[in-house]
């Protein structure tokens, strides 16, 4: 299989709806028009949303038209379930602001020169009731229902509202308005994806290839890279905070980061990963700082990190070390240093402290009175052979 | 209590939502909006459908404001379901027509030049999405599946196209459109019409009254009157098939049609129900017969069938007699009276109907040979003692 081929159908990917035929049409040169959807309502971006970005890499990369929709008219509806009341629906101004700083931040990524911009309010907001009624005959309830989202919601005895059940149909006719041939989301996207192709197909056009990518896990390594969660590495950050974050996570995730955020090839990717684990982590926080910065201020970020950990330091991490969990906080240098477990008495850990042998995230803290906020996984140190990571609830 | 009132309260309900409320502003004298909401994809009427015709005649007896809402937006959708492939969604002529036929018809109950023609496409045509995400936002998906229709497709596992549940919202608009005070319908028209309260709530109106007026017996005293059944007496009947009609109904229906279809007043009737069933129903037929042409023709007719069914003859049918069931469909004369169980033989049948002892629908039939087509309840007579009704299936 050409190459091309290969790291659009195989790389980073969790399914493809109707493959073979996909693959049919790579294979016979069909310049296809890919679709990737995007939520205004947020500005920055992180990690977790390039993976789709990626996904469509390859595709620019194999000369295919790529579509970035704005969905501007979904962000201007409020809160439906008008819970949440200080959600306000977001004005023009709002909406073009997130705009661009997602294509700046979305630049890191694709060639954003070569990208066909679009926006749904130009045929959702002038479409008229009946346009609305012949999108949903497409469904019967017990279609929309099936939604595992809505299946969840019904477990647990949650509310759906209505104008749910029409984010599909958005969605869905999306694809009719530019007449798409691939759609790219997360896993969580697979049902509004799906109601495309059956939209698609009820408007005469051929139902779009379906392309699922996984949903990346943030720094802790199990839960979903998010905002909320704290455990994300935000695109447009520092170069020595995307190297530090890189650098935390736990050996597990590497490969996976690796095939769904770095344009290595494949081989690249195998060779790297047959070096020592902490070794392959920091080729892979070279390459994701450079992916977000320059090669240069990679460089940089790297020298400077082996110099604080030096290499030795580092290489006597070992892999397995105690853990223990505290909540989220600000704690005192003392008093982290007597969760650790490595004192039997306040005294002689203020000793060790005061003569420098203990390290927060290798820093040294000869202050037993300084006061740390500690929000995400840390690892404190005892001299050069006891270690603790720190795990924040 | 005001009579008008009273008439506008009690009268041929079922229910009344806040009927305090209403009850306030009526004896406050307010002049009120009524609406009715009416289907123009059929043209005929039916005595089922004069029900609600004669709680607004009672509005517009007390002066109130009548809104007659032509549903002409819904006319226009096709079936969502796809099944039925040929319901094509009607044309502006097709609509504009069953309006006139409708009109027409509904003037023999009400006023039709103190009533306002309203038409939902005027505002529903140009609501956009945005409009529609409002309306969709007011209900939960729970909430719509609260709908009894709702519930029973769903215990026998029927599909419900989403388009089904647009049509509360739609409905529910119309109201705030108008600006409605009060709603009538049918019981199955008990969910839109409480939907139109919600969102009128929701558009900062005050909720509409909701008036359930009861569902029609048909002539067979059991189903709901419907064309499809053959149950019915049409609006544009013959006086004497109206007249014959209402004389073929169960003695326990005449009062129910008294109260739901004429303008006699409680009194009038209650004396009217005092006489001989028989008497009472005669009074019935003579009481619908003029309202759906004249006194004059109402007096001719019942004249007519006093004539044909000699008053004799027609106090000796007796209240209960023994009944058959056919299937709709052609049957001799013969086959008839040998189903009739009157005779033992066919020599004795065929004896009896040469000699003119034996009628149908009190009409003599000589001959065993002809062909009668019997789709309605059908009484066959043999002398002047034995009676027996055949019931279709």
């Amino acid at each position: 299989m050409d190459q091309a081929i290969f790291d659009i159908l195989e790389r980073g990917v969790v399914d493809i709806h109707v493959k073979e035929e996909l693959k049919k049409r790579l294979e016979a040169g069909e310049k296809l028009r890919i679709k990737l959807g995007i939520d205004p309502t947020g500005s920055d971006i992180h990690l977790g949303h390039t993976v789709p970005l990626t996904k469509l890499k390859h595709f620019q990369n194999a000369g295919h038209h790529i579509l970035l929709l704005f969905g501007t008219f979904t962000g201007k509806i409020g809160d439906p379930t008008g819970k949440d009341k200080l959600r306000k629906p977001l004005t023009d101004e709002d909406i073009a602001k997130n705009m661009v700083t997602y294509l700046e931040q979305a630049g890191k990524i694709i060639d954003i020169s070569r990208v066909e911009i679009v926006k749904n309010a130009d045929w959702l907001a002038p479409m008229n009731f009946s346009g609305l009624l012949e999108l949903a005959g497409t469904f019967s309830v017990s279609q929309m229902l099936q939604r595992d989202m809505f299946q969840k919601r019904i477990e647990e005895n949650k509310e759906i509202n209505l104008v749910e059940f029409m984010y599909p149909l958005m969605q869905g006719y999306d694809s009719v308005a530019i007449k798409a041939d691939v759609e790219i989301g997360g896993t969580d996207q697979l049902f509004n994806m799906m109601a495309g192709r059956k939209i698609q197909e009820r408007f005469g056009q051929k139902p779009q290839a379906v392309i699922t990518v996984p949903i990346l896990e943030g720094l802790d390594g199990h839960e979903k890279m998010s905002k909320s969660l704290n455990n994300y590495v935000g695109v447009m950050e520092e170069p020595r905070n995307i190297f530090g974050k890189i650098m935390s996570i736990p050996d597990t995730l590497t490969q996976k980061y690796f095939d769904l955020i770095t344009p290595l090839s494949q081989q690249e990717i195998t060779e790297i990963m047959q070096m020592h684990p902490k070794e392959s982590k920091m080729r892979l926080a070279f390459e994701i700082t450079k992916l977000l910065s320059t090669e240069e201020q990679a460089k940089e970020t790297q020298n400077e990190f082996i110099r604080i950990f030096s290499s030795d330091d580092l290489c006597a991490i070992p892999d397995s070390i105690p853990e223990i969990s505290i909540e989220k906080g600000e704690y005192s240098v003392l008093e982290i240093a007597m969760s650790s477990g490595f004192f039997t008495s306040k005294q002689e850990a203020k000793r060790k402290i005061a003569e420098g042998a203990f390290r927060i995230n290798s820093q040294k803290t000869t202050n037993e009175k300084d006061i740390i906020f500690i929000e995400q996984e840390t690892i404190v140190q005892m001299g050069k052979k006891l270690f603790c990571r720190i795990i924040v609830l």
